[in-house]
């Protein structure tokens, strides 16, 4: 029988530690009508359900709003969310929220609305902090979350960000141009409500966009540094980082994502009115949501933040914002050849495995082109979706590196989950090789 | 775009539901030892610590109590719980957490010592209930749990039952020698610590029985009726039973667990100091665990309770217990190479599958013969296992067969999700095709 006092164990039992843990989700067609009677379950007096300006004419909400009002629910609703929202955006939704006394949040959009509501909710349920307190180290205070927040009910729009299943809620720092975040699982919602015919309305660029953050959230937490080499090991459960690096569980979904986004990202985009591939999408977001939330994502994501908070005047298609954007799914993907890359030395099996699942014939490759494969795997993949052609397509050229690098330092909380170290140098030269992609 | 009004979508929607949910998982070798810091984080001040008599000489209750006691957390310790508890043995927990007034409850051991921490804290935080209000309908009442617990930690020393993960509780209702149960979500622990160093003093049939648990709940929740097939379907959320069907969600988990039973499981009872299969098998008893919290299993599990409810001699080898016993895994898989066998023609393809992944070469198999081809491989699989030979091998013969039908009625909650329908004589039929196997 092997001794408990064995002393190998006592020195690193606090390494190996993976954490499960997600919303609750419900899946299916028509779910998201049944969200009166879930308020009415919760006791909800006074809801606040926020949106998004475009989608408040669309099917979603009003599919959400005419359950509530069959259900007698009272509700208000706040539909100034920005997409991609900002410190000034986020503080206009916590005012509102403040001054309505509300009991239980809804949110229906895509990531920008879910995270908007989840600041609203935090901020509400804390009155007398200030914003940054729980902001993310080293822009914010990253102060823990104690009190109790409200329940929030969140119904994705988009097949993209898995916000309704993470404790994460992302804005665009304008002070910094780079975005950044509150991450506590204190704001994970209550539940997820998953209706695939929510996306059907999804315009091309946007299922695009959103399809290739499921993409990278998958290939990131499935690369990501194994749980059991990443430090600082805080020895008191409570003060584990949500993102943990890649683990036996946050592996499975991970490459189950990577499986459905082969199989479906590309019919998804093509044909608006495929149900199954979009039906599939949109269970794959929440696959890919509960995989990078529990283990996290790396250099894409890093890198993406300066990439869209340094936007110029790109104004993206599809998206109905007056706006310059670089959107959040294409401000990821476009880095990941090359991340990928230089990140294939650190793993080339699981970078062979991901190739392997997205199309390419792998069996003559070696371990040492691991990364040379999936990147061209994935220039193919965005090909074949007419992706803009690197960051230079999007407004970027070599002078801005400078900037974009200084952009991502402040991102040790996602960056440092990286398998391979890497210098400012290092960042200068993945975003020089993603200038052009073909 | 497609309009919500959609009549198909409104007449359906209850049925298109799958629900995620299952408590939060930490996972690492050693991370018992943490458990006296997160008691210390819930703010625990009198811990009821529940056990069973055999562990708690062995090293898992030692290393958690070490840890309580390193951080100063104040306990009791009852140790009185039954392998395969029953009504009486539950009442006996019961009544000892009622009289503790505790704050938070800690169970160390298998599914019986799990199961039975449940029934203590709900029944304790339920003082004026009758002990047949929760249990489930036809045997009890089973009412809807309104109250809130106690926080449950869970650290499962099997590698089988994933009882940290359900809203189960099983127990053995002596009047009607069948095993029934409590099921509500309200009773799923608060957190699961499952550390695979816990798993390394199984006996060895403690390992081969346990893990022929997470065989059959991931078969039965990969080939239960589809969540979309399943009826009634209650309109209010609040009302669907927990066990909901085979659905996408549940699939991932039931699909994973099979791969790594199939890898593992040979290794992990031939070795005990096979950490590496041993570790796996651990974490696939909590992936099978939240696959069938969700999916439910169906005809091996509701035939086990007649089958484990009417021992009459048969005593089980490397269970330290007085009492007669057929232990739970091995009454579950007893009777599957039949039950496969009956409900492959529902859905081949998956039966199918499931023969493949534990190793069978089905290239050549038609679809009409899957059935065939699952339980050869099952048989097999038992066989190499060294499995008593059917339930003529535990002290069953033909005489018992109606008694064993009559206590398979009252499982409908479970045999319900059974693809295929069957009658009193498709379940005699079963028995007395399982009463041989080799
Ligand atoms: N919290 C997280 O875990 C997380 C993860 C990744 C990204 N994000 C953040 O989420 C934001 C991006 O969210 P997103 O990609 O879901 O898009 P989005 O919410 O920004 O929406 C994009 C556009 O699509 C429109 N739209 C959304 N759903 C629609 C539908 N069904 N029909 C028609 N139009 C629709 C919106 O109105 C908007 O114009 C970014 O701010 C990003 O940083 C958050
Ligand atoms: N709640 C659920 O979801 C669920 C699911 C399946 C089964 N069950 C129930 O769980 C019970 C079976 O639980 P089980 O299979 O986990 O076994 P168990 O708890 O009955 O334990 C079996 C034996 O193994 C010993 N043991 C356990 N762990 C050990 C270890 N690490 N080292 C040495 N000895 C150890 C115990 O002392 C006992 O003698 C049954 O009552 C069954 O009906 C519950
Ligand atoms: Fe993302
Ligand atoms: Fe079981």
């Amino acid at each position: 029988m092997i001794s408990h006092q064995n002393p190998y164990l006592l020195k690193t039992m606090t390494l190996f530690v993976c954490q499960m843990a997600s919303s609750n989700i419900r899946y299916g067609e028509g779910v998201s009508r049944e969200i009166g009677m879930d308020l009415q379950n919760l006791g909800a007096r006074n809801v606040c359900l926020m949106t998004d300006k475009n989608l408040s004419r669309l099917p979603p909400v009003k599919a959400v709003l005419e359950s509530l009002a069959s259900n007698g629910v009272q509700y208000k609703v706040y539909d100034n969310v920005r997409v991609e929202p900002t410190d000034t955006s986020f503080k206009d939704a916590i005012t509102f929220a403040k001054n309505g006394s509300f009991d239980v949040f809804v949110a229906v959009g895509g990531g920008s609305v879910i995270d908007t509501c989840k600041a609203a909710n935090l901020y509400a349920c804390h009155p007398d902090a200030d914003f940054l307190d729980f902001v993310n180290a080293p822009i914010g205070k990253g102060k823990p979350i104690t009190g109790a927040l409200k329940p929030l009910i969140a119904v994705p729009t988009t097949a993209g960000t898995g916000s309704e299943t993470t404790g994460v809620a992302i804005f665009d720092f304008e002070p910094l141009k780079a975005k950044t975040g509150i991450a506590s699982r204190a704001i994970r919602p209550t539940l997820g409500i998953v209706d695939p015919m929510h996306t059907l309305s999804m315009p091309e660029r946007v299922a695009a966009n959103s399809g290739f953050d499921v993409l990278c959230h998958a290939l990131e937490s499935y690369t990501a540094l194994p749980y059991n080499q990443r430090s600082p090991c805080p020895p008191n459960p409570i003060d584990r980082p949500a993102y943990q690096g890649s683990n036996p569980i946050s592996d499975v979904w991970a490459r189950h994502a990577l499986h459905v986004v082969a199989k479906y990202l590309k019919r998804a985009v093509r044909d608006p009115e495929d149900r199954e591939a979009r039906s599939s999408m949109h269970l794959a977001s929440v696959f890919a949501g509960i995989g990078f939330g529990n283990a996290g994502v790396h250099l894409c994501h890093g890198m993406s933040y300066p990439i869209a908070g340094n936007v110029k005047t790109h104004s993206a298609k599809g998206y109905s914002v007056q706006h310059p954007l670089v959107p959040h799914g294409l401000s990821v993907v476009l880095t990941s050849p090359s991340v990928f890359n230089f990140t294939a030395p650190m793993c080339p099996e699981r970078h062979l495995e991901a190739a392997e699942i997205l199309g390419a014939d792998i069996r003559q490759v070696k371990r040492e082109d691991a990364g040379a494969a999936l990147a061209d795997t994935l220039r193919h993949f965005l090909f074949e979706l007419q992706v803009e052609d690197g960051l230079g397509a999007v407004g970027y050229s070599r002078e801005d590196i400078p900037a974009l690098v200084k952009g991502t330092i402040p991102q040790e909380r996602v960056t440092k989950l990286s398998p391979r170290g890497h210098t400012e140098e290092d960042l200068s030269r993945l975003f020089e090789a993603s200038m052009k992609l073909y």
